[in-house]
C-alpha cells in the first residue's frame, strides 16, 4: 500500500526521497524518479514532509525513535505523518517526540486496502493538532477520498481500532453464517440472493462470501495484518478497563487459524475455524 | 407486520378472511373490507389460501396443529403460508401434516421489518416443494421484491437463520466499537464519517448506529423476537452438532438485557450491554 501512495505523490510531481528495508520494494518509485536514502534518518534529513507505512508497532517504534531512525536525524521534518495501523499509545510518544524537536506529527491510518490506494479512495483517520493536519491536507487528498481529523494525536489510530471491531464482530457472524448455510443443506450461493440486500447486509457480505464460495482465499487483508490490528485494540481496551469478548474471541479464532498456517491468508479464511 | 402484508393483499381485491387473538389488532383490515373469522379452523374452512404470521413456534405450532388450528379444519386449504420466523424442524412437521391432507405448506420467513411490510419490499426465503412455491409466487409478488425458494420444507427458516447470524456478528461488534470509540474519548459521530464508507460498513452501522448516538432505543427490531430468533438457530445448529460462540455469546447478551428489562427495545440497545 505504502509504494501506491507513494506514487500517486510522484505522478503529482513531489520530488521524492524513498527507503524501504527491502530496495527491491521500492523500485517501481526509483524508476519513477524517487531518490534513495539509505535509512529513515537519512529521509529525515532531506525531507520536510516525512510519511511512513511499515507492518508493526515495534517497526513504527525503531523507524521515529530508533538509534537510526527519522527522529535521530540532525534537522527534523517539519511534518512526520505515520500511515501504519499502529498503537495509540505510540502514536502520542511519537507526537511528544516530534514536538520536542519542533516537528508535527500527524497518526493517519488508512482503510480501503490494496485497491483504495490504488484508486486513491482511501478513507485516512487523522490524529493530531489541527496545524498538522491543515498541512498534510493537500498530500493527503491525493491519496484518499474521506479525510478526517479525529482529535488529538492517537486519535487517528483509535479510530482505526473502531474500525477493526466492526469488522471482527461481522467477520465471526459471517464464519458462523456460512458454516450453518452449508450444515443446513442450503446452497450458500442462493442463501445470498436472499440476505444480501437487507438487515444482514455488509461491505463483507457482499465482498468476503462470494470469495469464500468460490474457495478463494487470497488476501485482500492479511490474517496476520488483522490479527496484530487486534491485539492492539484489546491492549488498548484492557488499558481503558473495557472488556471486548467478541474482538477477544476473533482474535483467538484468527490466532489458531495463523498457528495452522493461514497467516498469509484472507481474513475470510476464517470460515476454515468452523469446518469449511 | 402481517397487518401491513394482509392490507397489501386487500388493496389488490383479495377477498380477505382474518383471525387475531387481539380482534382490536385486525380493525383496519375488517375495515377495508376483510371478514372476520372466529379461530384458525374457521380460516382454514372459508379459504383456498391461509397465511400466517404470529410470535412464537409454539403459537405456529398451535394455529397449524392444535386444537382449533387450521388442519382440524374439515376442509383444508390447498395453500398454507406461514411467514412467521420460526423452527425449520417444526416448519417440516407443518409441511408433513399438510401433505397428509393433500395440502401444500410453504414456510416462508421475510426480512425488511416493518418497513419493509409496508412498502412491499421484504425479501421472502422461501422452503417448499416447486409447486407450493408456484402457486404462492403471484401472491408473494404482491409482499416483498426479493422472493426466493431456497429448497424443500424448513429451507426457507433456515435462511432467516442465516440472516439472523449474520446479524448477530454485526451487533456485537458494533456494540463493542461504539464503546471503544466512547471510552477512548473520540466522537463518536465523526468516526461514522471515518468508518462508515468502507470494508466496516454494515446496514446496522448504517441505520443502527446513528440511533444509538441519538439515544433512540425504539424498535425497529424488537430484542425479544431477535433473541427468540437466535434460540431457534441454536437449537439447530445444536442438532446438526455445529458449535456457534458468537451466536451463543449475543443470546447470553439480549437475554440479560432483556432480564433487565430491555426486551421491547430495538437491537441497538445492546450498547447498554458495554456500559452505554
Amino acid at each position: 500500500m505504502g509504494r501506491s501512495m507513494a506514487l500517486h505523490l510522484r505522478h503529482a510531481e513531489h520530488p521524492l526521497v524513498v527507503f524501504s528495508r527491502t530496495k527491491e520494494r521500492a523500485r517501481d518509485l526509483l524508476e519513477a524518479g524517487a531518490e534513495w536514502a539509505s535509512s529513515p534518518r537519512e529521509v529525515a534529513e532531506r525531507c520536510e514532509v516525512a510519511c511512513s507505512m511499515v507492518g508493526l508497532p515495534s517497526d513504527v517504534e525503531s523507524i521515529y525513535l530508533g538509534a537510526d531512525g527519522m527522529l535521530s536525524a540532525a534537522r527534523a521534518p517539519r511534518l512526520l505523518i505515520d500511515f501504519t495501523t499502529s498503537s495509540p499509545a505510540l502514536a502520542r510518544r511519537i507526537a511528544e517526540a516530534c514536538a520536542s524537536r519542533g516537528a508535527e506529527a500527524l497518526d493517519a491510518p488508512v482503510s480501503g486496502g490494496d485497491v483504495g490506494a490504488r484508486n486513491a479512495s482511501l478513507s485516512i483517520m487523522c490524529g493530531g493538532t489541527e496545524p498538522a493536519f491543515a498541512a498534510a491536507r493537500p498530500l493527503l487528498e491525493r491519496l484518499g477520498k474521506t479525510i478526517v481529523l479525529q482529535g488529538g494525536a492517537g486519535a487517528g489510530q483509535h479510530t482505526k481500532m473502531v474500525n477493526q471491531l466492526l469488522i471482527a464482530g461481522t467477520m465471526l457472524g459471517l464464519a458462523e453464517a456460512l458454516a450453518y448455510a452449508r450444515r443446513s443443506g442450503l446452497d450458500p450461493a442462493k442463501v445470498l440472493e436472499s440476505v444480501g440486500g437487507g438487515a444482514a447486509a455488509s461491505w463483507s457480505l457482499a465482498n468476503l462470501a462470494p470469495r469464500v464460495l468460490k474457495g478463494d482465499f487470497s488476501p485482500g487483508f492479511f490474517i496476520e495484518h488483522f490479527l496484530k490490528d487486534l491485539r492492539i485494540a484489546l491492549d488498548e481496551a484492557r488499558s481503558m478497563g473495557l472488556e471486548l469478548p467478541t474482538a477477544a474471541a476473533a482474535e483467538r479464532t484468527y490466532a489458531a487459524l495463523a498457528e495452522a498456517g493461514h497467516g498469509r491468508s484472507g481474513t475470510q479464511a476464517i470460515v476454515h475455524a468452523y469446518g469449511w
